[in-house]
């Protein structure tokens, strides 16, 4: 199986919890911790823990696709996060919060569904050595972008934008 | 008032976060958001939201002092994060996930007890135009050299390292 089908693979994990997340009126962003994605069999992967953004469900400014997975995970030793991928349904690149979450625990590569409606830490994370793999996945888009359409100010309250030119 | 008489004010809510995660046997790291410190005196200013280090007490991986603090505060528009400052006892500067939450959300300033144990993000944020003051607090000092001194593990845990020369 190749890379880019076991990452498909551990996708449908996060596009599940974005889904859960837009059925509950949510920010419809997943994510997911997978352990060994790196060694290319689905068999060899174990989850760690999943999760959506649940700033309208919980009112949590700081629970978005990727601390919400890395909350599900738990308390794990350091050695572990650095053979794991955090895959996410979206933000491509992971806004500065959840990438910094990203080198905190040294989690060497990430996951992203698609990459058209925000700019983040793309940069800061190749330069600090993360690989960055775009999936390019129609579902994660359209999720997104339905959102975003409806939901103009909550996107921008998720992202620390008001909405105005500053 | 001189604004380092504010931030000390402001700096005592998180000390007793601190204090608190410390009598609890977790990370003693507090922090809190506060409103218009920049105007120069505790009356114009306003707490948000305080919190502390919940790794042991919750086994959170994400509730950080500024995390938690952030989670306590709620859900708030952009434009009221821009006229925050966000204080906490250490870690000088604050670890990549914790300054990556302040500059998702534009937090303009951050105040810090002690700078000795731990080596941050402080080139990145003031890179990116946050002021960062170190007030240099004894008691904020000691509550974290005797946790580091008493569990080693737990605080490289805490900060994603493995103890371990890599």
């Amino acid at each position: 199986m190749s890379q880019s089908e076991v990452d498909t693979y551990c996708m449908a994990t996060a596009i599940q919890e974005a889904v859960q997340g837009a059925d509950e009126g949510g920010v419809p962003i997943g994510a997911a911790l997978f352990l060994n994605t790196h060694l290319g069999s689905p068999d060899q992967t174990k989850l760690l823990g999943a999760g959506r953004n649940q700033r309208i469900q919980k009112g949590s400014p700081t629970l978005h696709g990727e601390t919400a997975a890395l909350e599900a995970a738990g308390r794990l030793p350091a050695n572990v996060y650095r053979k794991c991928t955090m895959v996410r349904t979206k933000i491509s690149p992971p806004c500065s919060m959840c990438s910094g979450a990203i080198l905190l625990y040294g989690i060497p590569r990430v996951v992203i569904g698609e990459n058209k409606n925000f700019v983040g830490e793309e940069e800061l994370l190749r330069a600090r050595g993360v690989e960055v793999v775009v999936l390019g996945d129609k579902k994660c888009e359209e999720l997104m972008s339905t959102f975003i359409n409806e939901h103009p100010e909550e996107w921008n309250e998720d992202i620390g934008e008001t909405g105005e030119k500053l």
